[in-house]
């Protein structure tokens, strides 16, 4: 096992190759032995130079090589598919059938992908960013008029990375917001945020790994001590039931999953684009 | 034209969907009239309610939805490729023949993809996030060399969000650092980067487009000037030649080929994961 190379190939940035390979190579474990990402292979000296990188990456008693590729010019697809390695092309195998499902002909254009077509799009990310730094962690209260989400919780949840991924991927505009003690105390959401009760979204984490988290930054605090730890976790659930905020348990998944059921929970698929 | 719905549906994240169909749509331009996306929907119950969303999407004069799907449960995927609708499931078009290629069964696993499964992977990211704001315009400077890539150049080249993209999509531990106009009078590395200069990344941008971002930080400064810009462009570009620093005009491109670049030039690809 463990035996083979996997490539993740494009005439542009090859994100999509990547993303696709990596979902689908999920479901065959033990298979990959190491990875490479080759984007921008865009001229026939770059796609004969990969065919030799593919063809070096093995010896006769390994596994081929696999290779998930989107090339939209065909002929530096065909010059990597004659490499001698196990070959998806997603391009390949979806255009000509969308093509014909959609009674239209493909553009065959490179670089609309993740290009910068959309100058509206990259620029909504960069501002969006702007605002999840300028906003992060209820350093500023100003303008949460403009939030598309308010991230709520205790100290080291995972706040400020949700709200940059959320901005960076998704131009979604997310400000950030910690529940202090004296919050957890009077059992009620800090007086800044309450106007915006609509746009809260809360999360929260097991005791056990907020404290393995807090110990990093703050080792025998009593704020790393997992009795706090206890104490924050469960008295900040009962305050997002009570106040009727939605919230999601972090512990055990991605930034992604976090990200995916934020958009879901608050509406938000349709804003960036 | 414009007369069709796009759904990106999973019983997972739906982010491979999302980007995979993305990818596909921007070859058929002037199809799409609008999108959701529809992740977790795991049980059967979610898949009839999508079902029904999908087919109460269109009229009959209007195109059919196109679906483009990533499930991993066989059942779900079957109810919902019954709505009335152009559907492409990645996992039910790769695996078979993946199962074929490499001669092994898929584990049919859910949540591989964007889950939580490598912990340590997660982790490096929400670090890499960390270090990137702490390590921002060269706030700190006494940890670089656990720097995987230092940006550098002149005020608002977008070092920061492409900072923050690499750290949150790859894991990259990326500290970014200003060149400032003492640097470029003396047509010099300012000091504190010097040793570190086989990590150094130029990002470099039009004066047109710079003189443009810099106007809405400070409308009518010297600094936002097209002049000063023209100047500051030009001497960098300089010092980046002399230094022999590689480095990338970002004026008319995204920052996911950014990000595709610099892991490239820097050779990146393999320290994530």
């Amino acid at each position: 096992m463990k035996n083979r190379t996997i490539f993740f190939v494009s005439d542009r940035t090859a994100i999509t190759a990547e993303t696709l390979g990596n979902s689908l190579m999920t479901q065959f474990e033990g298979v990959e032995r190491e990875r490479h990402v080759v984007p921008f292979v865009d001229t026939q000296a770059r796609a004969e130079t990969l065919v030799k990188r593919i063809n070096d990456s093995y010896t006769v008693n390994e596994g081929r090589p696999i290779v998930f590729s989107t090339f939209t010019n065909d002929n530096l697809r065909e010059i990597v598919a004659e490499s001698d390695c196990i070959f998806y092309d997603l391009f390949d195998d979806y255009i000509s059938r969308m093509e014909s499902d959609l009674r239209q002909e493909s553009s065959h254009e490179v670089g609309k992908s993740h290009g910068l077509i959309d100058k509206s799009s990259y620029e909504s990310r960069i501002r969006a960013v702007n605002y999840a730094l300028e906003y992060d962690d209820g350093a500023k209260m100003d303008r949460y008029d403009q939030a598309d989400v308010i991230l709520v919780g205790v100290s080291r949840t995972g706040k400020t990375p949700t709200s940059l991924f959320l901005a960076l991927q998704y131009g979604i505009f997310t400000a950030n917001f910690p529940i202090t003690d004296s919050d957890l105390d009077n059992c009620s959401l800090p007086r800044a945020i309450k106007p915006h009760k609509r746009k809260l979204f809360g999360l929260t984490i097991s005791a056990e790994q907020l404290s393995r988290i807090r110990e990093e930054r703050r080792p025998g605090s009593p704020y790393a001590s997992l009795r706090t730890c206890q104490r924050e976790v469960s008295q900040v659930e009962e305050l997002f039931h009570m106040e009727n905020i939605p919230f999601l348990n972090v512990t055990a998944i991605s930034i992604e999953e976090i990200a995916a059921q934020i958009r879901l929970t608050r509406d938000l698929d349709e804003i960036h684009f």
